[in-house]
């Protein structure tokens, strides 16, 4: 698996005065990308919460290439570009569907916390299947 | 006390391409208001979750008279208008400052429930604290 | 049409620290549900904005049965209840997937407004689509 | 004026279950920031934007180095870090009030656009004001 790829309708809540998606909302897209990902590597978030394993932001970046509006159909794209001992970087390009056009792209970097949001090293569940789908790390 | 009242300068992420606040934005307002209405009880809603008092709302209710934009300041009016065994019900009017014309008023009912999420009773120290305020339930 | 239903995966985004969807999000909900309404109805809400022709929501009403939680696949179904001069009400259900159990049902009502956001009557191109949908208003 | 600060007390919205604040958030923290800061130095966004002059963000970086929680108040501190023909940067530090650690840091850049969202160069009226408040550029 190289990559992950999802589609989600803008909502009209997402835009602002500006008739534009709001800045804030492409992390949101952003984490339903990383979502589907990690549900495609067979590691559904909602179950690795309840094994005590969470994985936080502790960094984002986003280019904002052009903007989305209201009703579009957006491609968010996410892959796996890193992985260290305690700690993960998913990347994303987001495009309106049938357009070349880059309407963002940006990356996060997550860290696994235990039950005390304490940082832990990623466990073995996760580094099995991120390897068993191909990516070097 | 009768009621609270607390300023809330408009977002422009709560703004959407109409140019108006969005509409759900309002139950957060109302929330806001509900919450220093009850740190003005003595009841920092922080403290009550840290001893398994949960309010969580079981129904709202919004009219939305006129509407407001980025950048206003809006004053959250705020009052608890009915306590029964297990609920209470908080009212609430928005206005810009200093005008008298309504922006949106509503309610909310909020069920009290414990650290499994399960209806209880509202504890007496909230009961108290109310009494003490002078309303007649 | 009777009534049009969607899916919706609950956002991370969406949940707060009780551990289910802020109360606020579900009417985030029911405009995705009455934008796929109009959809149905042959009247993009988009394509309506270009004429000019802007539904605002003047009241909402919601009652929460039973919290949805993160990753939750809820299913939005939405009917026309009534349709008056200048005004449409719309009701709305939440499910989850798979389950009779209701997780909150509200309703809205939306004014017509014109390029100056001033009320206007309900255009002819929305009643006679709703009209021939089999709608009795 | 070398930077502004504001105060935000966190909302119970802007929480997840994780039982901090959601990670996009802070970009709309930012916003409210830069928005002070342009109140500041006589340039209140909501005059530009009736002006026609738009800034929107083109790029963002956040870092978030601990979690921000409910109730918490925050100090937002913005400086404007760059002016160039066409784009302006900010930077932001947000900590809770009377505590030295970092919650988060990050900065944003914004281009000009006007009234048809196009490009622009920044406006003699937005340069004079940063060059009077002693930003070197």
């Amino acid at each position: 698996m190289k990559h992950v790829e999802i589609t989600v309708r803008v909502r009209y809540q997402e835009t602002d005065q500006m008739g534009f998606v709001y800045y804030s909302n492409y992390l949101v897209y952003f984490e339903m990308g990383r979502i589907e990902y990690l549900r495609n590597l067979g590691l559904p978030y909602s179950e690795l919460e309840k094994e005590s394993i969470f994985l936080a932001v502790v960094e984002s970046h986003c280019k904002y290439r052009s903007p989305a509006r209201f009703d579009d159909l957006l491609i968010i794209k996410t892959w796996l570009s890193k992985m260290k001992n305690a700690s993960v970087e998913f990347c994303y390009e987001i495009r309106r569907r049938d357009e070349e056009n880059l309407i963002a792209e940006g990356s996060t970097i997550l860290a696994c916390l235990d039950e005390n949001r304490r940082p832990r090293t990623i466990p073995d569940k996760i580094k099995t299947a991120v390897k068993g789908s191909g990516l070097n790390t």
